[in-house]
């Protein structure tokens, strides 16, 4: 097993910012009231003004504060693994390698903005955060951040996750998080769905509304996002920087990029830092490839146009790929997958044709997964086997072609909690 | 938050034992037919000859084959951490560590020797394994384990833990380990509780039993097991050697040392490289604390004589501080530590009192546990949080005596697979 080091002294001192190198500007967030380019000021209801400055920032590379370094090196500089077994099961001549970030606590990337999110709200003053969750990394990895700054933090989760994963419920209470199922009757936009049916399924886009509805109408309170913003992707690019580094300990580069995407963070955390290289011209050739589910299928089949980011529409509208912010997938156990749009910076850079995509089907995944965890010994989480099937057909292709492709891949997360869903799959019951 | 690292170039080659440092001989273990110390041939029909040999080996160094090491480094060498958090916390003038054995694939230190064993197994022409398992920490080792070595694995798991812990079970068959409910209907030592109540719980003693039969009467099958034995305890020695070079590398000697002891491989992996200098004359004063639960008080309460490993009477009778073969203990949450017996190692240096001993309530663990996650971010697993509560005691007492002292504890495992157990906790409804 070959697992790549890098010392503390090696991680990375800023995130890497992709923005100044897009060839063309991001479209505006709009205000969901007046359809115009949303202010900043506005922004301020829900997030704290550092956090606005990064989202709206070009500069290059921005420096991650001492006390956000100090949490991360908790589990960072993260290993990145050659799958050897994987290979050699495969019998590829491709080299495959892997990030592992199911070594944070929560157990994925999640943290790696939580914990810088948790920072800067408390140096703004802040009390209080809310967010929502689906199957319960984001959430878990928010109640974890928080219990650093002394921060409170309140959780809407999903109803049919918080009555089927009552592990992560859990997790997320012994880190002081509070779990609200969602629909609640705590919020204008959840009592219309809980006044007609207090067991409510609940979805993502309903948990948003809640989430942005307390923090706007909340003085002490603002709302954290795991995913889609600009700011929760610059912190994720310490995945990328770090892997950059090993590779090049390892005197490669990769050939292909691949992550799955639910709303783009944790593919853009590890490919963003590589891609600028195609960006300037200098790997013109590097192929990046987003995964997605065939029962959400974001980029394959959505369209490129302004929606909300939620169901009720709080939120800004943001140009993205969408299936429509009332686009209900079917419950896939990729929760973590299951969203309408995607970041508009993976939109914007999938539309100019620097990344390209594929959609799985969820039986493929959970054979791919089955198979990582009987070679490299990891169970990944749902959404990461969808990373590791495309990974898994890259490194077939090369058997037939020859090719000895460099593949990289991002195990976002392991999957200790989604082990249902394997037994579902061992015992063929998954659909 | 302090890690220390080491390179996969300063992890150790060798194992180390204890035994040429013993201040008298290990009393051997005897047959458990003519009460006469047992012939190693008598051990071939269960253990492969390679083992046999690590078992009764007066040698300091033993090489760890390249194809182990090849396994461990996947996720060894783990970090040493200083517990910085907790200690602000604590208020506490101690300096405190902990190894972090919890980032194994399957959570724990248990991996350590159960790929060692699986590969001597291998070498030695074995084609299936048999064991026991309780809370399933060590069922799920071996069955990553085995899955390296194309070995089949059969896990005879203890009713009731099979009933309350299906996510354990799912990760010993997503690693391709069979697991069975134990008392089982397919061996004799199953059967004769099995057919008077098929819904028998069950218990480690009996589990071994089957476990032991199975190896006894099948030609191409063995049995492993995860604690007790001499060359179980080798194998875990990495984790001392490892947290000796790291405590080096911080310029300290630790002054405390503390494990949780069930059967005490956790325990004795971490201590006995250090124990090597107590027992040289080196290190006079240095304190290493065993912790076990008070519904299991093997050390503190139990009598130092001959006994049985399992129920029935059929492994060969060692020398231990035990509480009878059939003492029967609470069903605690830290499954782990419910043995009623120990190593024989272990006995023997607590008996000549280089090892001191002390017992908690179940309650005052959770509680510590709670402190750890909330400070430290890590869930530890019931098992370990035995020893993290004694770490907190030890810092309690310096912050009161205004002493520096440096303690060092092994956290053997993380407790995602025991959120129910921490939910009682939280809700006041812990036993």
């Amino acid at each position: 097993m070959d697992r790549v080091y890098l010392s503390k002294e090696e991680m990375p001192r800023s995130w890497f910012n992709i923005v100044p190198y897009l060839p063309e500007p991001l479209d505006p967030p709009l205000d969901p009231e007046t359809k115009e380019p949303i202010s900043p000021e506005k922004l301020l209801t829900i997030f704290p003004e550092p956090l606005i400055e990064q989202e709206v920032s070009t500069q290059e590379l921005i420096e991650i504060p001492e006390e956000v370094m100090d949490i991360l090196s908790l589990w960072r500089p993260t290993p990145l693994h050659r799958a050897r077994k994987l290979e050699e099961y495969l019998q590829t001549p491709a080299k495959i390698f892997y990030k592992n970030e199911s070594v944070s606590p929560p157990g994925s990337h999640k943290p790696n903005t939580a914990v810088a999110q948790a920072y800067y709200n408390k140096i703004s003053g802040v009390k209080r955060l809310t967010t929502e969750t689906g199957a319960g990394q984001w959430g878990s990895a928010l109640s974890f951040a928080t219990q650093y700054f002394d921060l409170e933090c309140r959780v809407y989760m999903v109803r049919v996750s918080y009555n089927q994963k009552p592990y992560r419920r859990i997790l997320m209470e012994t880190w002081k998080g509070e779990v609200i199922p969602s629909p609640s009757p705590y919020t204008n936009a959840g009592r219309q769905f809980y006044e007609k049916d207090p067991n409510h399924p609940g979805s993502l886009g309903i948990a948003i509304s809640e989430a942005i509805e307390e923090a706007a109408t909340r003085e002490d309170t603002k709302y954290s996002l795991g995913s889609v913003l600009n700011h929760v992707l610059l912190h994720q690019t310490v995945i990328g920087l770090e892997a950059k580094k090993q590779m090049e300990k390892e005197g490669l580069y990769p050939d292909v990029i691949i992550g799955a995407v639910g709303g783009g963070s944790n593919f853009a955390g590890l490919s963003f830092p590589f891609l600028k290289d195609k960006l300037i011209g200098e790997k013109p050739d590097l192929e990046v490839v987003a995964v997605e589910p065939t029962a959400c299928p974001t980029l394959t089949k959505g369209e490129y146009r302004y929606d909300y980011g939620d169901t009720v529409g709080l939120t800004p509208l943001i140009k993205m790929y969408t299936l429509g912010k009332d686009f209900v997938p079917q419950p896939i156990h990729a929760g973590g997958l299951r969203y309408h749009g995607d970041a508009p910076l993976v939109c914007k850079l999938y539309n100019l044709g620097y990344i390209s995509a594929v959609a799985y089907d969820q039986r493929k995944v959970f054979e791919a997964g089955l198979i990582f965890a009987r070679t490299e010994g990891i169970v990944p989480a749902p959404e990461s086997a969808h990373a590791v099937k495309k990974a898994i057909d890259e490194a077939l292709k090369c058997k037939e072609t020859g090719e000895e492709k460099v593949i990289l891949f991002n195990l976002s997360g392991h999957g200790y909690f989604d082990l249902s869903a394997y037994d579902k799959f061992l015992r063929g019951e998954l659909q």
